[in-house]
């Protein structure tokens, strides 16, 4: 027998490589399953529903491999539903599946809501709920964990309130552990799901979970009302991955029920893992995470308003509702014309300390500011890019190289053949570098000229790569003649820093993007060098 | 006096222009305020919140600009805050911007935490309170409608209930006709909403609105609850932009308010634009929607696990809350070949009407799909060339003209003159066309000088020309090495269409988007010929 991990007194039951994997555009490797089981357990949820070995062959593999994995926290959980019509639940085919999974738990979902009972899988009211209770019975007897997930519990419970009670029922006679109370259609409101959800803690007892979908965007709240309603299982997926709208995220549940409502979710300690693990498993699944998710998302805690930002820095509650810390997140000041003085300061200040909000250098940089935005830059997602404008306009700049010409020459052959190259010639003190490289595309050719031209007198460049590009239209009325915006994010693999151009050409606004990255490593070696001897 | 639109009798009031222009990656153009504030009334919300003239010279061209437009449903809102202390409102900068803004509806915020007036704003509990009644009095004076934003209201009734309520007292006394309690900092809990909302209902009574945000995770619950105990006017943006993690999503509110709890939120007829509306809105600000938003979403209606689709295909209440066509949305299956089929059938019948479901034909333009799809084509934005591949997979297609090469010179120049000019040699049957162009861009040399290849054979394209032009980067990961995906937009000033390249080059995958669409409007042209001779 499984118990909540650590001294949690709510048992978080993970989804993601289950419901999660319903979603559109996901599609987990055997290989991106374990990587996940491995965070999700270290990150201390009580519960991991890793897969329907019964409907899913490679599930059925994952459960055979993950065997030889020891989980600190989590009891790894299959999941499947009761058994058909007219058999033993031997003799069910999914069910021996779930047998041969050999998790400690399983997840057995029967239906609640009599419409699906005689409409979708036509059978009688009174065999479902044999088939409910028998399941039950017989995944005891093996001696494992049993929860049972009443799907569309609520909506039963609307159309037919003591049937989907007596399914209920039947699960408890049946001998489950759990009885969680599921939203599946995700369109119920939050004083239903909480007197609902009141009511079968009140009527069958026991310990009772719930599982919401987000249709309705209110999966949060109607998962905190049954909270409140006596429910002690949350059922979701991390980062909210799931069919259609998606499951809770079970991120801004923990975050919510632990920081607000002091309901232990995790073992202590592990709240502040909260962030980095959801960004690990984005990641995996190849997703870019939602900026705006709220607790861990990029922009959760990001001040954009000038008097919001005048406000954090008087005093953080004034706009923030917990502190990023706490969860793994960060706080950050975005540079933007709604901004205000106060945080271009802080800015100009990393460049020279003595500057004040009234100093003209002050006044000139937030112009700068205002011209380049006018032209269409953007310096949210491009503060090094800022740092450098600062510089320029402060006269704290000093080119690395000056560039004389540069020529990309892009090709399609008579037979078909695509190439592109890039010429170009740069001036290092004096001294003159000319290189030319092929790449997949005119920019990368560029980009890869340009740093076989640097590394010539900057060997430490070899360490820089380009971890993302991307490409912003930014008046599409002139179509193809149109400017264009472009973020570079580079690394060295200890940082990563963001520069942007922006052109009416593309290859010139990479261009500009590709300079500010490596001036601002360059300037970066020369100051750690210089703090070195300080 | 403006009054809600139609006969509605919940007021939508929008602010995506004033605080969703607060939101990371978001930086409207006057041009774009414009396109969003005429789409926003064409769907008939009753408020249109466009921007901050006191703090934001943008906003001020902007309420220049739009005096010329008449709205039919809206009411144009101005955004600006209470006077400061110890000046009188006609002496206030920032009010006589708000003035000269001339709308006939403003919002003014002030602050009902007493922590805010006495740590941020720096003034007496007593000088706030006559901050609010004198503003609200000056702005009635001049004959506006006058919303009152209760900043903070929820932590403020927390922390000092006596003196949150004395705020909006003091703004009733003022005169103001909406008094709007906002949860700024996106932190509270449905029930904590309800309760203080339905006691200000009781105590204050007038026109009562919300403002939620959505750092918990239950901005639309939040508000849901609110107008459950008796709020009249729901505030937020649409598709839910907003500082940190977002103001609540009107998309969501509004389809949860009129379907499900029969509130009228949107003139008659208007429900149905919910989604073009959002998608719309998301284009102009260029930023991807999120695929699982509530209703709105290209994956909210999207069905993926087999017992899911199963379900719905006997009946679709089994797994959906609402119909998609009720918001102009549409329902997806994703995994199920048969369901995709009949979607398709539809298309392929336009270029044969003899193909019936189960023909080897339609096999075939299933897989070649599969096989584009796996490329990383999309043709939900380009259904132009989603045709020209149906009609070469059916072999019925013959080229207009072949390519033999082309060459692009992209270069900047020793004195910093950019240039791009492209050459390029097609063939139109037998006879060669060589023909070079320079261009804004590359993209741009070689659009033009393929029109102009074009032309000596081909007059009617002349009055063709690109409408729109959208590049999307598909794996970041490999930077500046990865794939692009182009979309473009063509019109001959009668009808638009849209073809989609995909390439590791952008230049490729602009030339392929180029050729469909010149290729398209050739086949039109010949089809309508035809069609006059039968």
């Amino acid at each position: 027998m499984t118990k909540p991990a650590g001294n949690t007194n709510i048992a978080v039951f993970d989804s993601t490589l289950r419901d999660g994997a319903q979603a559109e555009g996901i599609s987990f490797s055997v290989e991106d399953k374990i990587k996940i089981t491995r965070a999700l357990d270290e990150l201390g949820v009580a519960y991991i529903e890793a897969g329907n070995p019964g409907s899913n062959p490679k599930d059925l593999e994952f459960f055979q491999r993950v065997k030889g994995i020891n989980l600190k926290h989590a009891a790894l959980t299959a999941f499947g539903s009761t058994r058909r019509p007219g058999v033993t639940p031997a003799e069910d085919d999914n069910i021996k599946n779930l047998v041969l999974a050999e998790t400690p738990a399983v997840a057995i979902f029967g239906k609640s809501w009599d419409f699906h009972v005689t409409d979708i899988i036509n059978t009688t009211l009174e065999e479902n709920l044999a088939m409910i209770q028998d399941t039950m019975a017989y995944f005891k007897s093996l001696g494992k964990e049993v929860v049972y997930d009443a799907e569309h519990f609520f909506d039963g419970y609307k159309n037919n309130p003591e049937y989907a009670m007596a399914t209920l029922q039947a699960a408890k006679t049946g001998g489950a552990d759990w009885i969680v109370l599921c939203e599946t259609n995700g369109g119920a409101f939050p004083q239903e799901v909480f007197d609902a959800t009141a009511l079968v803690v009140k009527e069958v007892g026991g310990k009772i979970g719930i599982h919401c979908h987000n249709d309705g965007g209110m999966a949060v709240a109607n998962t905190i009302m049954a909270v409140e309603a006596g429910a002690r299982q949350v059922q979701g997926t991390y980062v909210g991955f799931g069919e259609r709208c998606g499951n809770v995220n079970l991120c801004t549940v923990i975050g919510n029920l632990q920081l607000k409502k002091r309901m232990q979710c995790l073992p202590d300690g592990k709240l502040q893992e909260l962030t980095p693990t959801a960004r690990y498993i984005a990641e995996v699944a190849n997703i870019s995470l939602n900026e705006r998710e709220p607790f861990i998302g990029n922009s959760a805690f990001a001040h954009k308003g000038g008097m919001h930002i005048d406000g954090v820095h008087k005093n953080v509650r004034s706009f923030e509702h917990v502190d990023p810390e706490k969860i793994g997140n960060k706080r950050r000041f975005l540079m933007s014309e709604v901004a205000g003085r106060s945080t271009i300061l802080n800015k100009i200040r990393k460049v020279n300390p003595n500057i004040r909000k009234d100093s003209e250098e002050t006044r000139l940089v937030m112009q700068r500011l205002k011209e380049l935005e006018h032209e269409g830059y953007q310096f949210e997602g491009a503060e090094s890019s800022f740092e450098l404008v600062i510089r320029k306009t402060l006269g704290k700049y000093k080119p690395f190289f000056t560039l004389d010409h540069f020529k990309i020459i892009d090709e399609q052959m008579p037979d078909g053949t695509h190439s592109s190259t890039a010429i170009l010639k740069i001036n290092v003190d004096g001294k003159e570098e000319v290189t030319a490289a092929e790449g997949n595309g005119p920019v990368n050719a560029l980009d890869k000229a340009l740093r076989k031209a640097l590394e010539a007198f900057y060997p430490e460049l070899k360490e820089v790569y380009l971890a993302d590009y991307k490409v912003r239209v930014l008046d599409t009325r002139s179509a193809t003649a149109s400017r264009v915006r472009v973020l570079i994010e580079s690394s060295d693999g200890r940082y990563v820093w963001s520069t942007v151009g922006v052109s009416g050409d593309i290859i010139e606004a990479s261009w500009l993007a590709l300079v500010d990255s490596m001036e601002y490593k360059l300037l970066k070696i020369i100051e750690e060098k210089a703090s070195a001897y300080m």
